[in-house]
């Protein structure tokens, strides 16, 4: 029978009714993207130096594991990523069992949040750390108590006492950190994992320890059941567009993620790809190497404008414009005019820098020869 | 500083408390893959026919795009996903507006969940339909209501006739159907649409429609308040690896999605796979001749060996094996121990069936060999 034309009474709802927490919450991005700023503009940034990717790319390895991979995608990822689980307990010395495997940090921080947080539930970060840890808490309704920076570096004393004082269920802290590049020694880890309030469990963010000095990072026995630790293979390895991170924690917390997780969400390439590059731990030091390079680069290039480079444990630096807020805001629009793609911190005083990410000499050169202009134009 | 050895009294922690609702959830995957079953076996499937992927590939387009986009990996996909997005819209005579891209439909789908129910809410569906929304559901504490099918159809009326009772918020209904490969026609969709209850948002799940016969997908205006369709990469497109779906609704809901998804889930390769795929129309037109052949194929397997094919809207054909649902799994089981990939429905009296997705030739023919052996030996 012939479709027929849509009845008159039709539709019959005005709009689906949301929860009163979902009708709550903003529609948000917790970060633009360059792709929009690009549409605005109507014209490609000559650097992407914003988001914190790795311009020296993945391994070939893995970029070769991913074309493969690439033929094989009519299959569905193995919904355990039996394969990556297992290379990633050989690499850390634990038990495939003390893994998750996720579609990114981002992913894993949501699964997280969901299976602790109920509404009104505290939880303690740093004042502008990271927003899409903010975005999920908020998300599920529990309440964020927020330490300030002490010298541009996340403050281990006042986040416990914000624990204490809240009775925190979680505690983030991101080592190396981000937005400031700065990093906290293994000892300063183990220090706040043995202070912290018996209901408190750390998220302890990894994202970028690939790239720290040595000593950075602390020896947690991988049973320890109040500290979760968050690895990616978007900064150093490379690949952010991949989507894939995974947590090393206790056994139990590990299976609860079974409860709420998309359970084929890492797909076929994605498990192929992280698998190759980290089987590729050479590629990886000469990641470190470069990235030192341009740390040094970039660092110099601040200095001869005015500014102050922080010292960096990360994959980017940032750079303190030793004004205000606004001043660092107005060099940021000015690099951005100058299609110079970069970002900087939210929040006061961490608000007086612009944070750039390493790039090629390619990226790094447009970036030193926009920032005096866009420092000039900022007045 | 070294750092130092672990105090004595780390750790404090027993295990993170998980709220009453995770803690009360059970640790489980809606599907086992096909992975874990062949490390059991410790030998591969000859044929792996079980989880509705599409043997014949993707567009070779496609392919050329993800290995293009595998060497641009870096960066993060655009979290708006604009370029698929507009191309989406311009193929559904819509507006980007009523787009939502996801990390595959079972991401869409616990968003959706999680935006609209809270604990208690009522939701209907059909005994046997799709597990991945029932494990969303119970996830997020809804109530599931359970419509029985009818000749092997979801059947609407009954599905109204429970949303009606329950006061439904969300009514599930794939269309094409999974797992039985029957349809509905577009006008029975129509006509279910115009008498949804004024609180109840019918979910669309048309995964398979690309392979269903012209007159099953109906014409909805995009604007229409208490319908969201869904449409994967996954099935005729023939990336299920590749976790990349997308929802078609009024743009008020579809903005909701901002509220709660992981912005940067759908990844660089993702996107450019995708929209290779979508733009590659001719290639779709090539796998609805190889389905239309396989399942006629399929169909002639079924009856030599005295079992019933039934007519198939998708990419699988499910076959009743004429006794009980023991027997059935015994079908099932003995095609697993000749190393044949399939599923069947979980619950009577559709458990009667096997359900055996399309394949190539060489496939199909170790499917044929290992049936008669199979039933056989299941007595």
């Amino acid at each position: 029978m012939p479709a027929r034309p849509i009845p008159a009474k039709f539709p019959t709802m005005k709009a689906p009714i949301l929860t009163p927490r979902a009708a709550a919450l903003p529609s948000t991005v917790p970060f633009t993207g360059p792709e929009t700023l690009e549409r605005q503009n109507g014209r490609l940034f000559k650097a992407r130096l914003g988001a914190n990717e790795s311009m020296f790319g993945p391994s070939p390895r893995a970029i070769a594991a991913m074309k493969a991979a690439a033929e094989q995608v009519w299959k569905y990822g193995d919904p355990e990523t039996h394969d990556l689980k297992t290379a990633l307990a050989a690499h850390h010395k634990c038990s495939p069992q003390n893994i998750v495997v996720g579609e990114g940090i981002d992913a894993l921080l949501g699964y997280l949040t969901r299976l602790m947080i109920q509404p009104g539930d505290p939880v303690v970060t740093s004042l502008g750390a990271y927003p899409t840890f903010n975005f999920h808490v908020t998300g599920y309704g529990g309440t964020l108590h927020r330490a300030p920076y002490k010298a541009d570096h996340e403050d281990p004393d006042a986040l416990l006492d914000l624990a204490r004082q809240s009775r925190a269920k979680l505690l983030y802290l991101a080592n190396p950190d981000n937005p400031m590049g700065s990093q906290h020694s293994a000892a300063t880890i183990t220090d706040l994992i043995a202070n912290l309030p018996a209901e408190t469990l750390l998220i302890l963010d990894e994202a970028y320890i690939d790239l720290a000095p040595p000593g950075t990072e602390p020896a947690i026995p991988p049973e320890t059941a109040n500290v979760i630790r968050l690895r990616t293979f978007s900064k150093a390895h490379g690949m952010a567009g991949l989507r894939t991170g995974y947590a090393i924690t206790a056994a139990p917390l590990a299976t609860a993620f079974d409860k709420v997780r998309n359970h084929f969400a890492v797909g076929r390439i994605a498990q192929a790809g992280a698998l190759a590059a980290l089987l590729d731990q050479a590629y990886l030091m000469t990641i470190r190497s470069k990235a030192a390079a341009a740390r040094a680069r970039l660092a110099e290039i601040a200095r001869a404008n005015g500014l102050i480079p922080l010292p960096s444990a990360t994959n980017f630096v940032t750079m303190d414009c030793t004004r205000d807020g606004d001043h660092a805001r107005a060099v940021l629009r000015e690099l951005l005019a100058r299609d110079i793609f970069v970002r900087m911190p939210g929040v006061v005083p961490l608000d007086r820098c612009i944070r750039v990410s390493l790039g090629d000499d390619a990226a790094l050169t447009a970036f030193a020869e926009a920032l005096p202009l866009a420092i000039k134009a900022a007045g």
